[in-house]
C-alpha cells in the first residue's frame, strides 16, 4: 500500500498576517467596522485552519491503516535464539537446527584395548514443523562417524488433544534416562543399563500428559531398515509417569515403564554396553548374538527427586529372555538380566534440573556461567543361564560448566569395574574424557 | 532511523480559560473595548492552535517517512506455509523443505519370502533457490535406509526463455508416472514398467514447455559415483508432450519419450521390479546382470486423461538391448522387453488431479479433507532370447485420504501374479500396504 | 498493540455553519449583540477544533508508539543474497547454505585408464551461526558420491579477542590452497604436493590475525571415527602468514607452516595424488602404504603475490618420514618426500584475487561477467629409499567464467607427465575437464 505524501501547507503565513491585525489592535478601541473585519478575518483564518485539521484527520486514518498492514504485511514471526518461523495465527511454524558435540576420552585400560582419541559424538541437522495446524513433523539426522543415522523422523497429529498420535521413528517410551535428551543429560554417556532400553524405532504411538502426570504406548517395528525377506517383529511399550509434586524447582517422578517385543530379527538377540565411553568402541560385557530368542519383555520402574540445586536420579531395568530352539536344533533356557543407576546432581550455581512433569523427562536447564557436579554409581549384570555376557560396575565423578543454555562443558571420570567378562577374567578400567557441546 | 517522540502540548489549559472568556459572555451585550480584548484574545488562541496544527503537519510528515522506512527496511518476503525467502525485486529466493514417508505392509505370500514390516520409505531434506535472477539451484538428499541418496542437485540457467538449462543430478526426461513427484503418485509405488524408466542421473540438458506442449532433451552420464576406471557411459534421453485439452479440470495430455544409452557400466545392465511395493527388498521379476551389452534404447508413449474428479492413465515401455559377445566369448541374441500400465483415478469428494501442461507432469492436488479410490492394471515382461526374468501382472486397488494438501494417508491393496519367476515357477501374492506422508 | 481507529469528526459542518455566519456579515456594519454572538459563535468553534486538534495529538503520540512498535517487533535482519538471519543486537545469527559442483572430464590416457565421465564433485549443505554474542557454530555435510564426508563441524569461542579457540573438525593450519576453499580456488583441482596437507582433522587450535599477519596453532587427532582399539595418533600444525603489502587489489603473502604428527593409525602412512582431476579414482603416484612410521613431519612455505588482475602463488611442500620396523619385523630407512607448485592468474576483465591478511588465505572474488586464465606447474616426488612412489609434473591451463559472484564455469587443461611410476614405466595423460559450480 503506498500512501500520499502529507506536506505541511502555507498556511504558517496567513495566520501570522490575520493574527498580527489582532494582536496589533488591543490596546485601542477599534470601531465597529474594524471589530467586524477582524471576525471576518478570524472566522476565514478559522476556517483554514478547520480545513488543515481535516486534512490531517483524513491522513492520520491513512497512516493508522498503513501502521495495521505494515503489521500484517509479515505473516511470520521469527525467534532470533533459533532459526524458528512462526505464522501469526500459529497454524505454521517451521524450524531448523541441529547439534555438536566434540569428545576427547583418556583410558588407563587394563587387560582390553579402548583406544583413547577424540571423536565428533554428534554432528546433527533438523527440519521440524507444524502445517495446517494439526501436524507437527520432524526429520533429524545424525552425521557422525561420517555415516548417517535417522533419528526423530516422524509425524504427529495433535488435534485429539490431549492425546498426540506420533508416526515414524521415534524414541519408544521407555527410561527416563534414555527419553531425556543427550542435550540435557546430566552425565556425557547414559548409564550402563541403558542397554536395556529400546531407543529409537519406527512406529505408531499415543502420548498425553498433564500437569502432574504422562503416558504413552505405542507399537513399533524392527527398524530402519526396509528389503528384509524375514517378517518383522514388533514390540509394544508403553510408559507412565506420575508426580505427586511438581513445583517450578522442585518435583517428585515416579514412572514405570514395560516392554514386549516379539520374533526378533531372526531369533538373535543381543546386549552389551561400552563402559559410559563411546570414544572407544569396545564393549567390557557383551551377552554375544543369543539365538533361538522367541521374545523378550523389559520392565523399567523411575524414581527422580528434584529438591531445587539437588538432585537425585535412579532407574531400575529388568529383561527376561524366552529362547526356544535355535536353527540348528540346541534348546536354551530363559535368561533374564538386569542393572540399576542411582546418581546424585548439584548446581554448585544454584540452579534447578528442569523436569516436565507433563513428559515425565528432563528438559533444558537455562543455566549461564553455572557449575554442576554429580556422582553416579551403575551396574549391569549379564550373566545368566548358558549366557556369560560378564557383570560390570562403573563410578563416575562429572562436572559441567554451562556457558549458556545453549554450550556446555562437560568433564567425566569414570572407573569401571568388570568381573567376569567376555574373556572370563576380571579388569578395571579408568576413564577420563571431556565433551564440548551445542545445540542450536 | 528515530523519530523525535511527540507530546500532546500544554494548550488544553489555555484554550478553556480563553473560551471559558468568550463563554461567559454572549447573555449580555458587551463593550467595544470587551469585543477588541476577546478579539484579541480568540487570535491569540488561533495563533496558538496553529501553532499546534504546524507542528502536527511536520510530525505527521516525519510519520510517513518512518512508516514507508519501515516497509522498505525489509528486503525480504514470506511464505508462511514453507520456509520461503524471495527477495523483494524476486531475484533471490531460499527455500528449504524436505518430505517424510512411513510405510507399513503386509504380505500374504507364496513361494518367495516378501517380509511383513515397516520402513521409513522417503526422509529427504532440501535447500533450494534462486540467485542473481537467472540462476536457480536444488540440493536434495534422501536419508532413508540410514543411508544418503542425493536426488535433485543441479543448477538451472533460466535466463534463456523459455528454454531452460539444467546441469547436475536431475531425473531423464522419460515417462509421465516416473516424472511425476512422489509427493503426488496416486499410488505408493510407480507401476511394474518403471523399471524401465532411467530415473535420475547426471546430465545436461535442455527443457521449455507452454500452455499446451512440453519438451526436454538431455545429455546424461552413468551415476553419480566418480572413482571409475573405465569410461563411463553415456545416454540422451527426450520427451515430447501435447496437450490438446488443457483446461483448469480437464486435460487431454498425449506424450513420447526415447532414450538411447551406450557402453554402459562395463557391458552389463539389468532390468527387475518390487512387486509395487518397497518394505520388501524381493523383486518377484530380474532379468539378472545380462553381460555384453554395447548399448539399449527405450520408448515410451504416454497418454492420460483428466476429467474433473474422473483420470485416467497409461504408458507402454518398450526396451531394445544390443547384446554383443562377453568378457568371457559367449555371443547372445538381442532381447527386447516391454510392460505396461493403465489406472483410473477418482476423487470422491469431487477435486481434480493437477494436470501441468507446461511441464507434462502432474503437481500437487490441493486438497483436503479429500477422499480419491484408484484402480490400476501393470504388466511387465523380463522373458526373451537367452533371458528368463519372468512375467508379472498386478492388480491394485487404491484409497487415498488428504488431510490437507501437504498431508496425506493411502492404503493400497496390490494382487501380484508372476509368471514363470526366475526359479521357473508360477506365483501369487496379495499385499496390503499403507503409508502416512508429508512434504514440507 | 493494537491502536484504535480515529475517524474524521462531524466538525466540517459545524464549522461550515460557524463561518457562514461570520463571512456572510462583513459587507455590513454590525450592532455590538451581533459581534458579540459572533464572538461566541467563534469561540465554540475555537474550542471544537482545540478538541479536535488535542485528539489529533492524542492519536499522533499513539502512531508513533506503534511506528516504534513495529520497527522492534522484527528482532531480527535478513541478508536477501543468502539465508541468513541476524539479530537486532549482533549477539544471534543463523545461516544456510551449501555449495554444488558438476563436474565432467575427459581423459587421454596412456598405460593407465583413468576413466571418462562426469562426477558430482561436491554436494554440501551446511547449517552456521552464533549464539549468545561469543560462540559460533558451523556443521556442514558433503553428500558427493551419495556418502556422507563432515566437513566443518566445529564450536568457535570468540570472546579472547583477537583470539578465536576452535574445536572440532576443521582445517588443520597448512598450505594456502589448503586453506583456501574450493569454492574460491583458481583451479578445479589443488595441486599435486596438495598431498601432503593434513586437511580436515578433529582438533582444538587458536588463531588470530590483524591487518597484516595470520596465525594459526592446533593439536589435532586421527580423524571423524571413534571405535578403534588403538590409541589415536596426534598432530600439532601451525601456521605464519605475514603480508608486508596488503592494500586492497595489491598484496604479498608471506607463510610459513609445520606440522608433527605422532603414533599414525597404527604406524601406517600413505602419500599419493590425483592428477589434479577427481572425475578418476586412479592416481598415477602413490607411495603404497609405509608401515613402521613412528611419526613424520611437514613444512611448506608460502609465497603469493596479488598486483591488481595479476596473482602468482607458489608453495614448497617437505615431508619426512620417521620409519623404525614394522609389526613384521622389517626395519626400513628415513624417506622424505617434497613438491610445490607455481601459479599465475589473470583477470582478463580486470578483477583482482581477493586476499584476506588476518586471514592468510584467499575469500571471493565478486566477479560478474569476468574471465580469468591462469597457469600451473606443479611436480611431486614420492621416490625416496626403500619407497617408489613415482614423480609427476602436470602442466594446467585455466579459464575461469564468472556469472556471478556465485556461479562459475571452469575449464582446466592438464598434461600430466609421470615418470617411474607406480609399475616402474613413464606415461603421459592429457586431460580435459570442466566444472559448474555455485554456492549459496
Amino acid at each position: 500500500m503506498t500512501t500520499k505524501r502529507f506536506r505541511p501547507s502555507a498556511l504558517a503565513g496567513a495566520t501570522a498576517l490575520a493574527l498580527a491585525l489582532g494582536l496589533a489592535a488591543p490596546a485601542e478601541a477599534q470601531t465597529l467596522e474594524e471589530l467586524g473585519a477582524e471576525n471576518a478575518a478570524l472566522a476565514r483564518e478559522l476556517e483554514s485552519l478547520a480545513e488543515q485539521v481535516r486534512e490531517l484527520q483524513t491522513q492520520m486514518a491513512r497512516n493508522q491503516q498503513a501502521i495495521e498492514g505494515a503489521k500484517n504485511e509479515s505473516p511470520v514471526e521469527f525467534d532470533p535464539k533459533k532459526l524458528k518461523v512462526t505464522s501469526k495465527d500459529g497454524n505454521f511454524e517451521f524450524q531448523l537446527g541441529g547439534r555438536l558435540q566434540v569428545d576427547a576420552a583418556y583410558y588407563d585400560d587394563d587387560l582390553t584395548d579402548l583406544g583413547s582419541g577424540a571423536e565428533l559424538r554428534r554432528a546433527r541437522l533438523f527440519m521440524q514443523g507444524r502445517l495446517y495446524r494439526d501436524w507437527v513433523f520432524k526429520n533429524q539426522i545424525d552425521f557422525a562417524d561420517n555415516g548417517v543415522s535417522v533419528k526423530d523422523a516422524y509425524l504427529q497429529y495433535s488435534a485429539l488433544k490431549p492425546v498426540k498420535i506420533t508416526v515414524g521413528n521415534h524414541k519408544e517410551p521407555f527410561s527416563l534416562e534414555a527419553l531425556t535428551s543427550s542435550k540435557y543429560a546430566t552425565f556425557m554417556e547414559r548409564g550402563l543399563p541403558n542397554a536395556f532400553a529400546p531407543d529409537r524405532a519406527l512406529g505408531l504411538s499415543a502420548s498425553t500428559g498433564a500437569d502432574n502426570y504422562s503416558a504413552a504406548l505405542g507399537v513399533f517395528s524392527d527398524g530402519l531398515d526396509s528389503g528384509e525377506t524375514n517378517d518383522s517383529g514388533f514390540g509394544v511399550t508403553g510408559r507412565l509417569t506420575f508426580a505427586p509434586w511438581a513445583e517450578e524447582t522442585r518435583a517428585l517422578h515416579l514412572g514405570l515403564a514395560g516392554s514386549y517385543r516379539s520374533n526378533v530379527d531372526g531369533g538373535t538377540i543381543q546386549f552389551r554396553a561400552q563402559p559410559e565411553s563411546h570414544v572407544t568402541g569396545v564393549r567390557l560385557v557383551d551377552t554375544g548374538a543369543m539365538t533361538g530368542v522367541d521374545d523378550f519383555w523389559r520392565l523399567g520402574p523411575e524414581l527422580a527427586l528434584v529438591y531445587d540445586s539437588f538432585s537425585l536420579q535412579g532407574e531400575y531395568f529388568y529383561t527376561g529372555v524366552n529362547r526356544g530352539m535355535d536353527a540348528l536344533g540346541n534348546s536354551f533356557r530363559n535368561p533374564s538380566f538386569d542393572g540399576w543407576y542411582v546418581y546424585l546432581s548439584w548446581f554448585l550455581t544454584g540452579e534447578a534440573r528442569n523436569y516436565s512433569a507433563s513428559k515425565g523427562t528432563f528438559g533444558r536447564t537455562k543455566a549461564t556461567d553455572a557449575f554442576e557436579v554429580a556422582l553416579r554409581y551403575s551396574t549391569i549384570d549379564l550373566n545368566d543361564e548358558e549366557v556369560r555376557g560378564g557383570e560390570e560396575d562403573n563410578f563416575t565423578v562429572a562436572l559441567n560448566y554451562y556457558f549458556n543454555p545453549q554450550v556446555r562443558w562437560m568433564l567425566n571420570y569414570v572407573h569401571a569395574e568388570v568381573d567376569q567378562d567376555g574373556a572370563g577374567a576380571d579388569e578395571d578400567a579408568n576413564i577420563v574424557q571431556t565433551r564440548l557441546a551445542i545445540d542450536f
